[in-house]
Order: structure tokens, then sequence, then C-alpha cells
């Protein structure tokens, strides 16, 4: 039996990271060989390009030179690690994929869809998540949570900068309307409320694809 | 008075990296500024990305990878070197470009042709050289050529690797495909003969750019 390629997507602060370490104990508990990676940087040479990234010599790159090296680091993730993992039957638990770079790169920054979806089918040839689990929640409450206790205390989401806020409304918006596109990938988690209630969602939807898987 | 974007093309051993030096030289006399670059590598992020090439940890990297770092590192060259020289009214001159990665990749590897139209366009959104000088001569002549002395000696063509000649054939074959799709852009030099009968014509061509230059 293949492995599933499970992706977790939605803003920071959406809890996707924590719920990928549980749904990988989860499946753990259930006899799943499980890999959890992320992007970007998954692999060797994600590494040596997310080097490249923090190290700001190169003032002047653009959105597409972001959007070639990532789509790059992407392939050559899938290559490396995705693709064998899957193939000897373990399932993948990847933080971010696809959905992150026509969230944030195109309804967050404007980098027109056609570009997106050149380099996307470059990086990918097609190939997509067998489920995608969407975090979502205001983007209000995303920033909020991405801040320290003190910070949140001191902080109500109208004293965010408006432009900030404008922004993550957008990616936010942007992985919605994914989801609306590829409706039978997308689970959609409602994030707003405790972290236990967004996990029994989750856990709702790893038994349904451990039975899938089973059957 | 913007500056002109001129691209030598050919087979490694077809002479173009010393004529472009020649041509550097040509134009200097006749008080034009210019600047010599050359791809991959002609960036900062080019020479990282170079680093990336020659480091062989990752032996799985395919075609598409590499078509992308290429890509990322060509878009960069262009915004950080090549745009900005041509707007100060300096002229460019750059051992190769696009179309080395549409005759070795595409017509050499098999990179479909698809692919290396959407890098291309991601790359340079659809900047094209000015003039492009392709040195054209028999793959096996440029093949002796790239070789020291000592083994031209010892070696003839038909005794060099037969599928290493095969590629040379059809990486020759794909500039010439290019250059008969745009030839408004093309001037092919006939590089099979002496130093000094390839540097006449491509002093010929350099005085017709002069001309228009001034006109």
């Amino acid at each position: 039996m293949n492995g599933r390629f499970i992706t977790f997507e939605g803003l920071d602060g959406s809890g996707k990271s924590t719920h990928l370490k549980g749904a990988a104990e989860w499946l753990r508990a259930r006899g799943i060989e499980v890999i959890e990676t992320h992007e970007p940087g998954g692999s060797e040479l994600g590494q040596a390009i997310r080097g490249i990234f923090l190290d700001r010599r190169w003032g002047r790159m653009d959105g597409l030179v972001e959007l070639l090296l990532v789509s790059a680091s992407r392939r050559q993730h899938l290559l490396e690690v995705i693709e064998p993992a899957l193939e000897r039957g373990t399932w993948v638990l990847c933080d971010r994929f696809s959905d992150s770079t026509w969230a944030y790169q195109g309804a967050g920054r404007g980098v027109p869809e056609r570009d997106i979806a050149m380099s996307d089918a470059l990086a990918t040839s097609g190939r997509r998540p067998d489920v995608t689990l969407l975090f979502d929640l205001p983007a209000g409450d995303a920033r909020l949570r991405g801040r320290s206790p003190k910070r949140q205390a001191e902080q109500s989401i109208d004293r965010l900068d408006e432009e900030e806020l404008e922004f993550y409304q957008r990616v936010r918006e942007g992985f919605r309307a994914r989801a609306e596109q590829e409706p039978h990938r997308f689970r959609i988690l409602d994030s707003s409320g405790s972290r236990e209630a967004t996990a029994a969602q989750l856990e709702g939807y790893l038994a349904d694809l451990l039975v899938e898987a089973v059957r």
C-alpha cells in the first residue's frame, strides 16, 4: 500500500504545526509509519536555498526570482523526500506546500496567477497532496496567537497594524479560494476555538483516512 | 541612449568567449561603454546557485530542478546586472543566455519545449537580447578545439565518443533552430575557419550595430 500525502496549511498562528505533531502521534499510535516534513527547506537543496533567502545580500530579488527558487526547492523535496517515502508505504505529513505559494505570493503579494500556475506545474508536474487540512481562523486571531502572551495582553486585534492585517486577510481568503477550487482534496478545520476542539475535528478526518486506506 | 544587449552563443570550443573579449575591446576602442558578463553565475545569487550545482550532494536533482535554478539565476542576473547597465547606456556582452538553455537542456537533453518555454517566460518576462551572435561550426570540430593540443594530436573526429558527438550535434541543431525561429535577432557566424576570419565577420556585425545605434 502506498502512503498518503497530507499537507497542513493555514496562517502562522493557526496551530497547523502543533496539530501536525499531534496527527503524527495519533497515526503512529495506530501502527502507521509517518514522516514529518516542512516547506520551505524540507531537503538539503531546500536548506541551501533557504540559506540564500536569509542572506540579505540579494536586496533586489523580486517575486518571480523567489517563486523560481521556491519551486526548485519544492520539486527537489518531492523527488528526494516525499515520493520515496510514499513509495515505501510511509505517510507524509507536510507543513505547507503549493497552496501556501498560491495564498502568500498570489493572494497576499499579488504575483499573477498565471506565473504561479506555471511555476507550480514545473515544480510538481501536477502532483497534488492526497488531502490538505486547512486550519482556518480570522486573520486577526491568528496574528495575535503568533505573539507572546505578554504582547498578546498588551494588544487587541484593533491595535494590529492595518496594512499587516489586510495582507493576512488576503492570504486567508487565498487559502479558502483554493479549497473552493479543489473541494475533493481539502478539509477545512475551524481553528478559532480551543486546541482540543480543533484536535477533535482533526482526529475525525484522520480516522476517515485510515478507514479509506484499509478498505 | 539605452545600451545594447548582445549575447554570444554556441558550443564550447566555438570560440565565442574569445570573440566576446575581442568584441568588447573593439567597441571600447570606439568609445562605447561595455560590460562583459556570463551565464551561469553572472550575479551573486548566480554564483551561490552555481555553488549548489557543483556540490554533488544533490545526486537526484532532475532536469526540471536544474531548469528552475537556472531560471532563478537568469532573472536575478537580468534584474541586478543586465537591465541596470542597459538603462545607464552601457552595452552588455553576455556569454550564453536563454538560447543555451533551449539548445542544451531542450535539444540536447530532451527537456520538453513546453517546460523550457514556461521557465524562460518566468525568468525573462519575454525580454530578448537585441542581437544574438551564434558561433556555428560542426560539433566534431568544436569538441576537438575544446581539448588540449596534445589530446588533439592524439585524436581525430572519428575517434570521439559517438554518443558524446551525437549530443553536441543535437545541441548545434538546437541553436540553429532557434536562429530560424527568430531570424531578426540572430547573426550566424561561420566559426569553422581561422580565428581572424571569424573576427572579420564579427567586426562587420558590430559596425552595423554601431551605425544603427547612432542613427
